[in-house]
């Protein structure tokens, strides 16, 4: 069998577990990339961990990054979660939750994965729609980050491959995401989205991205099977 | 005093320091930012310990980035080292020390402390004209990725900040950036730029690096102060 090789971003949540399905679903033989990259919630390395063994890919790398030692977000330093933020409220900030240069970071070692491997497609679960809050989540972004590959790396300045960055979610709000991904057969019960889970992995269901997961589900008619401390 | 905040990309060799030489000069407050990338080399740690605090900075950051978990390099594997090239052929290929995406994978680190630091200027001594051989040293990659930082960045997006990447050694020999690094006393016995030194960090005189530093240095007619084994 020859697949078409593919990098997948995996973190574990509703997202890109979606993407690495529809990676799968279009043939390609994936190598899935996951960071530690000093985030509170690192259940979700436990969740990226569950759904590449579920949904089978070639290999699963998980890389440390020194993100915290640089700080400047919630998520990586001691700036509190917000929590009870209404999602009409969410599109109207970028949130303090955002983390510099993230998607840059990502997508680079994404790219230097790619080269070695010889795999052109790099797949990402970023979404521009349902939480427009995050630039580095716009079209307009990543076609600028492909744009800047294509002239980084050796394999395709010397005209042996040209890399594209996948964004299949790009478009789509979260309850579409969350279609697409049950059509696809994924198990939702395995994947985190918490940013502030409690010591047992439990979801706090206050902060945005457990409400943007709450009202993704109800907007699909799907049951959420994630148990939410509150 | 209220300087001018920048980011700079220090590894210890000749042109990183004379670029770092030329951010103090032009009378910024520099955060010099290295990356232990498991490279063999890793002398160069050392050396830009000893520069930085030569060129006082405001703060040194030092990553450890898992580069040589992806491979793909003569400097993050056990791919060997190529010795005694002639330095007009140097130009004819990308050499096996080449590292996947490693500019972009710097620079977006880069990205992220400048935006937590406020810091909208990034220094980067990169070099397209005597050694051409690596595509993330040429200009149109760099204007690229600047362009592709100003999309990514909460602060850009924002209006509040732009992301400028000054590269002062873009178009300069390596004999004229020895020239400009000793008009601005740049000690360089403290630089290191050998890729393969022995195990008491001697540089060994026969890779493409030593091979251009020797070369830059008679071409410019001061003595080179590297001690080399061979």
């Amino acid at each position: 069998m020859n697949e078409k090789k593919a990098v997948v971003l995996v973190s574990g949540g509703v997202d890109s577990t979606t993407c690495l399905a529809i990676a799968r679903h279009e043939g390609y033989e994936v190598f899935a990339l996951s960071f530690n990259y000093g985030q509170r919630h690192r259940a979700e390395i436990e969740a990226a961990r569950r759904v590449v063994k579920a949904l089978s890919v070639r290999e699963h790398l998980i890389l440390d990054l020194p993100l915290d030692a640089i700080g400047g977000s919630a998520l990586t330093s001691t700036i509190e979660v917000p929590k009870d933020v209404p999602p009409d409220l969410m599109q109207n900030r970028i949130p303090v939750t955002y983390v510099p240069a993230r998607n840059t970071v990502f997508l680079s070692f994404a790219l230097a994965w790619a080269e070695t491997l010889l795999a052109p497609d790099i797949f990402i679960g970023v979404n521009a729609l349902d939480y427009s809050g995050y630039p580095d989540c716009r079209p307009e972004y990543i076609q600028s980050f492909e744009q800047t590959a294509n002239l980084a790396l050796k394999e395709c300045v010397e005209g042996r491959m040209r890399i594209r960055i996948h964004t299949p979610l790009i478009e789509m709000t979260k309850a579409q995401i969350i279609k697409k991904g049950a059509e696809l057969r994924v198990d939702f019960s395995m994947t985190h989205s918490c940013y502030d889970p409690d010591p047992f992995d439990r979801a706090c269901g206050r902060c945005d991205s457990c409400i943007l997961r709450k009202k993704g589900f109800r907007e699909a008619g799907i049951a959420d099977p994630t148990q939410y401390t509150q």
